[in-house]
């Protein structure tokens, strides 16, 4: 009897272990549940979808996983999982249940909605008031955009600020407020965050240390905030929550798998879960970073593609690990400025030695170079912790950092290391090693 | 009494070693003899010098190694070293002997005179005919060009190419000539070298397989070339001499330092000689490459000033290595395309297993990802021994894998590394990455 895998979600960790499952073993029966419309998209394009930069942002069609031998299924949602029996019982455009042998899930994320007084009506959100987590919101957000001249963001994330971007390419006015002191705090450390906010300040108008207390909806939206102790109000046509998303683990929860600190289901380098034959990768799950040891939520389509590689290949009784941690690597371009960083952000490291340097990303004589400025973090043994930058190469650097760390390379060695130079390309030294050597000096002080 | 460091040659390497010389011993008197007229500028920057890109490649002035305690003579020459008295003979704008306690060699490299009928007179180049190793031929280049519709370039190494963009840049029509079937041949391996001329090739008129065997002067120059065994003629008004480096070692060798098979002073990981308290670093100065483990000539400024930082720190009694050999970071841009390496070129590697991948820098469905082509190679068990690539972020790219390299990652651990991703940055998985994936997937075959 050929053996079957379910995967549940068809995001960029289902997909991904879907697809591994079948290219590991041919002979086996791989189908995907998945409740939306749509088949693997990229989430982190769904900005870029809104303001009309991208027009397709699916990497892997139905028709795709049809041909690969992959049965997907649409609009299904798995509603229970008998794991001792070993089913699930869907609803939707299927309906009953199926037996598996191995299952995977890949639920993803749902995004947090704060308890703001005045933003709900019949058990879900006003007209007008939107969360951007799916396709399915984008395509509402981009749809209802077309009547409005001015909105709301709330919260100054990675995403609240994407949106921000979009909306305004549009043509549309846009506030973002948000409840810290800084931007990305969970991507960036507030002197970093501080930085690219000085940088991005006169493009978009970003209240930091404000909180909304209220939304009454009138013909528009009037919002009451809270800022620096003062209050005020701010009108828009439509507002976005944008405050962060928590794992979706409900079935997962009852169907035993141990749910973690971090409220995501807890798995191992093998993206096993606590029952047998039950894998999960992606957003719904947690797993150790690897600086701290500690469980992480990471929310990065990267994290979520490399575990749904090792769940689909360990699904159909391959061996495969994730390694021993998240080292969370992480881009973006915000308003047309580069940002990246790997490993945890300040607050979650203990007695680190740090190193910051502004340069250019090319030699002092030579013309065009840009500003770039890096921060990077050790520890008293040499050991890296971390880096973050803002500028052009920002991305491809963090990769050379990750590089390090997932070897565990020493500071000192890093900073030394022949890096290219070429005067229209890099300068003699990276910026990284220069950051690095800086920390390094200041070792031992 | 006060030690006394004399640096022979105020390049990258003489002037970082100085440098670092008085950084580590205040107490120590500095000396740089420099026989040109000019101090620490970017040999590198030459081309962008003649383009006028940039109009000043000095990095450290006169003034500048004054201000930090050195003493400078320019236009000074040493003629002999007495190794055992520890003196340096002089004649220049300085004559007679300078005793020193420790002595460092940087007199970096010359340009190679090919044998070609009918260039030189009167013991040097015809005029009008040129090489292009430092400051002063860079100013005569830059003069004579303005006389000049048409240069034949000889050898398309990376001098030769920058050489190429920056006359055609002001109007001057250019040929270059290169004796291999391909061009970069000791930056890239041949297919490479291939992929990136068939992106020239409409830029700039280069003739592979062409050996220049003899030049007229008459009122242009006529020079003879036999290209794929037809004899042609080429008419040019100047000639640049592309023709590779070799190490400026007459002195030392004199003084007893042992010149190693390269031709290059042979140092160790500290930059001693064979020479009691005579150290050598930079262009002059030959070293192991890190994976073949023999002795190799960079003629990069990146290893020079490492070099010279380690030369000079020794100089004054620190203790620091440059590590077990070079890993020959490299970048250059050329017509716009940039291009990068690590590690050696393939024909000095045996038993390589490569990985080619084209790509794009940013995600199949966002809009403006530039082409990438990267190739890697590692050995049977999985070490990496280097990378190529052409394309944008191809210098960054380099730098990882050294980063990498310097620290003995596998393959496959690279390979399965968290990379950044984010859709207007980088896709999910890096270029090289999957360049390492298509070599693990070959390995073992």
């Amino acid at each position: 009897m050929t053996k079957k895998v379910i995967v549940i979600g068809c995001g960029a960790a289902g997909g991904t272990a879907a697809q591994f499952a079948k290219k590991t073993e041919r002979e086996v029966e791989v189908v995907i549940l998945e409740k939306g419309k749509f088949a693997q998209y990229s989430k982190c394009a769904l900005p870029y979808l809104i303001s009309g930069k991208v027009e397709n942002v699916i990497e892997f069609s139905e028709k795709w996983f049809e041909k690969a031998g992959i049965d997907i299924f649409l609009r299904t949602e798995v509603v229970k999982i008998d794991s001792g029996k070993k089913f699930v019982y869907v609803k939707g455009s299927k309906e009953g249940k199926m037996g598996y042998d191995s299952l995977v899930i890949a639920t993803g994320a749902k995004a947090c909605i704060p308890k703001i007084e005045g933003i709900e009506a019949n058990g879900g959100l006003k007209e007008g008031i939107f969360t951007l987590r799916n396709m399915e919101d984008a395509l509402a957000i981009r749809s209802y955009m077309e009547n409005c001249e001015k909105a709301l963001i709330v919260g100054a994330g990675l995403v609240g600020l994407e949106l921000a971007e979009a909306l305004k390419s549009k043509g549309i006015d846009v506030t973002v407020v948000e409840m810290f002191p800084y931007i990305l705090p969970s991507f960036l450390d507030p002197d970093m965050s501080m930085y690219l906010l000085e940088k991005i300040k006169d493009q978009v108008e970003i209240l930091t240390n404000c909180k909304l207390e209220k939304v009454e909806k009138e013909k528009r939206f009037r919002s009451h905030i809270r800022i620096n102790g003062r209050k005020e109000t701010i009108l828009s046509d439509m507002i976005v929550l944008c405050t962060g998303i928590e794992p979706e683990t409900s079935i997962a929860r009852e169907a035993g798998c141990k749910i973690g600190e971090k409220r995501g289901i807890v798995v191992n380098s093998r993206c096993e879960t606590s029952v047998k034959d039950i894998y999960a990768a992606g957003d719904c799950t947690e797993y150790l970073d690897m600086v701290t040891g500690k469980p992480v939520v990471t929310g990065l389509g990267s994290t979520a593609v490399r575990q749904g590689m090792v769940a689909g290949i360990n699904s159909v009784g391959g061996l495969t690990e994730i390694g021993e941690g998240f080292l969370q690597t992480r881009t973006a371009k915000i308003f047309g400025i580069e940002i990246a960083g790997v490993g945890p952000i300040a607050k979650l490291i203990n007695r680190a030695i740090y190193g910051k340097y502004r340069g250019k990303t090319l030699p002092q004589y030579y013309p065009g170079g840009e500003d770039i400025m890096v921060k990077v973090a050790m520890n008293n043994e040499k050991e890296i912790l971390g880096m973050q930058a803002i500028g052009e190469g920002a991305g491809l650097r963090a990769n050379m950092v990750a590089t390090a760390m997932a070897n565990k390379m020493k500071a000192d060695v890093f900073a030394g290391m022949e890096t290219a130079y070429a005067p229209p390309v890099a300068p003699v030294f990276d910026p990284v090693s220069i950051a690095f050597k800086v920390a390094l000096r200041r070792h031992g002080r």
